[in-house]
């Protein structure tokens, strides 16, 4: 099995797969496709992906899109360890997590939208900053009060990590980016210390891929 | 089996849960919380959804947020028809497709998001309108290119509507809110009037709930 990713270091959603993959030691070759210069828009990429967003997997020649697609896909065919846990309420509260951040909180702080807001409403570098943190936080809101109601023991689902703590620690990540303090979200920050104890997050962080300079 | 769903008129994700719960023949109550107004941020529906999101599904008793993860369930606890494919590339696919809608699209318009771009950018109502709309088509342009790459013969996967087709006729129900023409994308055009044929699709509608004015 050959397995090529199409990603870029500060992707959130990149880092997301980075860390199914290594969970799942999956080896895969990382493909730059560089989304604050736009490369994601050029034709050879739309080829690959006509979304034009990373990250794409390539599994054997055939492209999977979609950061959550992918991590279910990695777990259908490489179940070993499960991402989903088995139990369907407990798999539906395992998706609901790890869309808090994927579906509500990191689009709205994406390279395209960012861009979006500087053309439309003018706005400079330190309010697009600005915008990226309020939602930021507010998916480490959401996330804290969803730990609190249900605390992770470890894990949000329990011993081990899942698409959830993935997607927790892709918001923690997008907190490093923003230069925000986790100390309001004392929950989260715990859990996300033990997910990043664990290599196969640590490695996926943004700050350790070859592009971050 | 008793199922109750916290929902809204004019909420996207409500309208994939209730075409979802439609094609499946399941019956249900829906609770309305005035997303417009902010209900979802009131204490009392904090204990259902500590996300402050709509919709939420309680299946005796237990709340299921998330409209994605909600479909994925009720696929678990009743099969058929299925709205995931059973093929692992196919289903990814599916989910894929949602995502572009669901993940990438959507969230964009959420009432929280036009509120904030008032608050911080002193966004009038046609300023907020013209945000929507940009989005709303990008998504749109999105699943052009996706479904003339692979055309939908009939449905996105092929004979039967699936959490693919439910996203993308959501897309389509925001173009119908922001007043946007889909003489564009005559590909999205086709398969929304294959799937609004369909009574689950048409009865789902916004325009159809009883809080509509």
């Amino acid at each position: 099995m050959t397995i090529q990713l199409y990603g870029f270091w500060r992707s959130n959603a990149a880092f997301r797969v980075r860390v199914a993959l290594a969970l799942k030691k999956l080896a895969f070759e990382e493909i730059e496709v560089d989304i604050l210069s736009g490369r994601q828009f050029d034709a050879d990429y739309a080829d690959v992906n006509p979304e034009h967003v990373v990250p794409t997997l390539v599994h054997d020649g055939q492209p999977i899109f979609q950061s959550l697609a992918i991590i279910e896909y990695l777990d259908d065919i490489r179940p070993e360890p499960r991402l989903l846990p088995a139990d369907a309420s407990e798999r539906a509260y395992a998706r609901a997590l790890a869309s808090v951040s994927a579906a509500d909180s990191h689009p709205l702080t994406a390279p395209r939208v960012r861009k979006h807001l500087g053309k439309t409403f003018n706005a400079d570098a330190v309010a697009i900053e600005t915008w990226c943190r309020h939602w930021t936080a507010e998916g480490l809101a959401a996330y804290e009060r969803l730990l609190t109601r249900r605390p992770a023991v470890p894990f949000a689902l329990g011993p081990a990590p899942t698409i959830a703590d993935i997607c927790i620690a892709g918001q923690i990540v997008l907190a490093d980016l923003y230069g925000l303090e986790l100390a309001a979200f004392p929950e989260v920050a715990a859990l996300g210390r033990r997910c990043f104890e664990n290599a196969a997050f640590a490695d996926a962080h943004p700050f350790r891929q070859p592009g971050y300079k």
